[in-house]
C-alpha cells in the first residue's frame, strides 16, 4: 500500500468508529442524547480530515507490532480532542471562522452556546473513550493515555496554546511574541497533540524507553513541520484548495513564523524539521517507512 | 464531628489538594503554563464553595473504609468538572450571568475567550487528576471512575442537561417542556454528577453489587433532592445570601419545577427525594450517619 492508501484506511476505520460512537442508542450511565447536541457533534467530527492524529497513534503501534481495539479507540480520542479544539478556535470570541474543511462552521451551522456544548461534550467523551475496555487493553497503559492526553490537550498544551495565541494577537496588551515565543505557543496549540498521538502508539506498544525516546522525538519534530507548514500554507494557498479563507493569520494579527522569519526562511525550517523527524527513526528499518513518509507527508502537503 | 465539620474538613483537604495543581509549577509533559489562563482557572477553582461532590465521595468511600491519595484526586476531579461547568454556563452565549459565589464570573473578570478556555483546560486537568498514579490507587476502578466521570459530565449527562436547559427556554422554538421533561434535564444537567460521586466512592471503595447498588440509589435521590431545592432556593432566598441574582430563571424563562408544581409541591417533593435518599440507607449503621445528614442538608440548605 502507498501513503496515501494508509493514511485512508486508517482514516476509514476511525470514521465508522467515530460515526458508532456518536450515534443515537444511549448507553448506560446516560440518560438521554439531544438530538441538537448530537447533531452538532456530528457535524464537527463527520466532516472529513485527514485524521492524521489518528493515523500517527496506529501507524506506530502497528510498527511495534500492536494493532486491535484499544489502539483504534485511543485513534478515536485524539480525533475528538482535536475536533473539539476547532469547533472551540472557532467561536466569535476566539478567531471567529464562519468556514471549516469548506462548511460552515458549528456556531455558523448552529448557534454559539450549542457549539460551546458540542466542544465540551465531545472533549468528554474522548476521555471515556480512551478509557474503554477492549480485550486487548491494559488498564495502566490506558491510564498513562489518559494522563497524556490530558498534559497534551490541557493548561500547559493545546488550551495554553490556544490562550498564547490569543495574547499574541494583542488583544491583552502583550507585546508581540518573538521568533521563540512564536515557536512555543504553536508547539502547543499545534506541536503537542501531534507529538502525544505517537507517544500514544509507542505507550500502547508498549516500547522500550530508547524506543520511546526515539519516537517522541519524531512526534516533536513532525509535530514542528506541520505547524511551520500551516504557517506557510496560510500564506501560499489559494481559498479554493484549502477549503477556508487565507491570508487570514496576517489579516488578524496572528503570529506567524513566516512573519517572524521570512517565507522563505521558514520553508527551509519546515524541511529541516520534517528531516530531523525522519531521522528519528534510524534505528528502524524498512518497518518505519509509512512513518517517514508521514513526516515528509507534514511538510509537503498542499492543504 | 458534626455533620458541618465534616463538610468543612473534606472542603480543606480538596481546597489545598486543587491550590497545588493549579500552581505555577510546570510538570513533565506540559510546556509553560500561560499567567492569565491560569489565573482564569484559579478563579475558577480556588474562589470557595461548599465542595459537596468531593465531600460525597470522600464519605461515600470512607464510609467503606477506604481513604487516601486516590480518593482525594477523584474528588478533586469531579470539582474540576463543576467548576468548569459554572464558568461556560455563565457565558453570554448561555446563561449570562455577571456574579457567581458574590463574585465577578470568570468572563466578566478576565473576558470570554479565555473563560472558554479555562473551562475547557479544567475539564481537561479533571480527567488526567482522575488517572493519577497513587499508592492506593488501582488502574481498572481509576479507569472505571474516568468512564463514569465522562458519562456523568458528558452529552448523555451534564452537557446534554445543559443544551436541554437552553432548549426549554425556547430558544430553539421547542415548547415548553412538561414536568417530565423538567425532571429529566434536571437530572442530567446537575443530578448526574452528584449520583456519580457517590457512585466513585462505590467504585473506589470496591463497594459489592448490593451496596453499591443502593449507593447509587441514595446519590439519585440526593441529586434529585438537590436540584428541587435549587428551584426553590431561586424563588425564595434573597440576593444577599446566595451571592448571586434571583428569580433569575424565572426571568430568563428557565424551565423550573416551581412554575411546574407550585412552591408547596415542589418542597414536598424535595423533602420526599431526601427522605428517599436516606431510606436508600437502611442496610448501615450509624456509619452512614454523615450520608444521612448529607441528604437533609442538601434539602434543607439555604444557598
Amino acid at each position: 500500500m502507498t501513503f496515501s492508501d494508509r493514511l485512508s484506511a486508517a482514516a476509514a476505520v476511525v470514521e465508522a468508529e467515530l460515526a458508532r460512537l456518536l450515534g443515537e442508542d444511549v448507553r448506560p450511565g446516560e440518560t438521554s442524547r439531544p438530538p441538537r447536541l448530537m447533531a452538532a457533534m456530528r457535524h464537527a467530527v463527520l466532516g472529513g480530515g485527514k485524521r492524521l492524529r489518528p493515523f500517527l497513534l496506529i501507524e506506530t503501534a502497528r510498527l511495534l507490532g500492536r494493532d486491535g481495539p484499544a489502539i483504534v479507540n485511543a485513534a478515536c480520542a485524539l480525533e475528538l480532542v482535536h475536533c473539539y479544539s476547532l469547533v472551540h478556535d472557532d467561536l466569535p470570541s476566539m478567531d471567529d471562522d464562519d468556514l471549516r474543511r469548506g462548511r460552515p462552521t458549528v456556531h455558523k451551522a448552529f448557534d454559539e452556546a450549542t457549539a460551546i456544548l458540542a466542544g465540551d461534550a465531545l472533549l468528554t467523551l474522548a476521555f471515556e473513550v480512551a478509557a474503554m475496555p477492549a480485550p486487548d487493553a491494559d488498564p495502566a497503559a490506558q491510564l498513562e493515555v489518559v494522563r497524556g492526553l490530558s498534559r497534551a490537550a490541557g493548561l500547559g498544551g493545546m488550551v495554553g496554546g490556544q490562550s498564547l495565541d490569543l495574547a499574541a494577537e494583542g488583544r491583552y496588551g502583550d507585546a508581540p511574541p518573538d521568533e521563540a515565543g512564536i515557536r512555543r505557543l504553536q508547539a502547543m496549540k499545534t506541536g503537542a497533540l501531534l507529538a502525544f498521538s505517537v507517544e500514544a502508539g509507542a505507550i500502547l506498544g508498549r516500547a522500550g524507553s530508547d524506543v520511546r525516546r526515539d519516537l517522541v522525538t519524531y512526534g516533536r519534530a513532525l509535530g514542528a513541520a506541520f505547524q511551520i507548514a500551516d504557517d506557510v500554507l496560510d500564506r501560499e494557498a489559494d481559498a479554493a484548495a484549502l477549503g477556508k479563507r487565507t491570508g487570514k493569520d496576517a489579516d488578524k494579527g496572528k503570529a506567524t513564523l513566516v512573519d517572524a522569519l521570512g517565507l522563505a526562511e521558514a520553508r527551509a525550517m519546515r524541511d529541516a524539521a520534517a528531516a530531523e523527524a525522519i531521522a528519528a527513526l534510524a534505528a528502524f528499518g524498512p518497518e518505519a517507512d509509512v512513518l517517514r513518509a508521514a513526516a515528509r507527508f507534514t511538510a509537503e502537503r498542499r492543504s
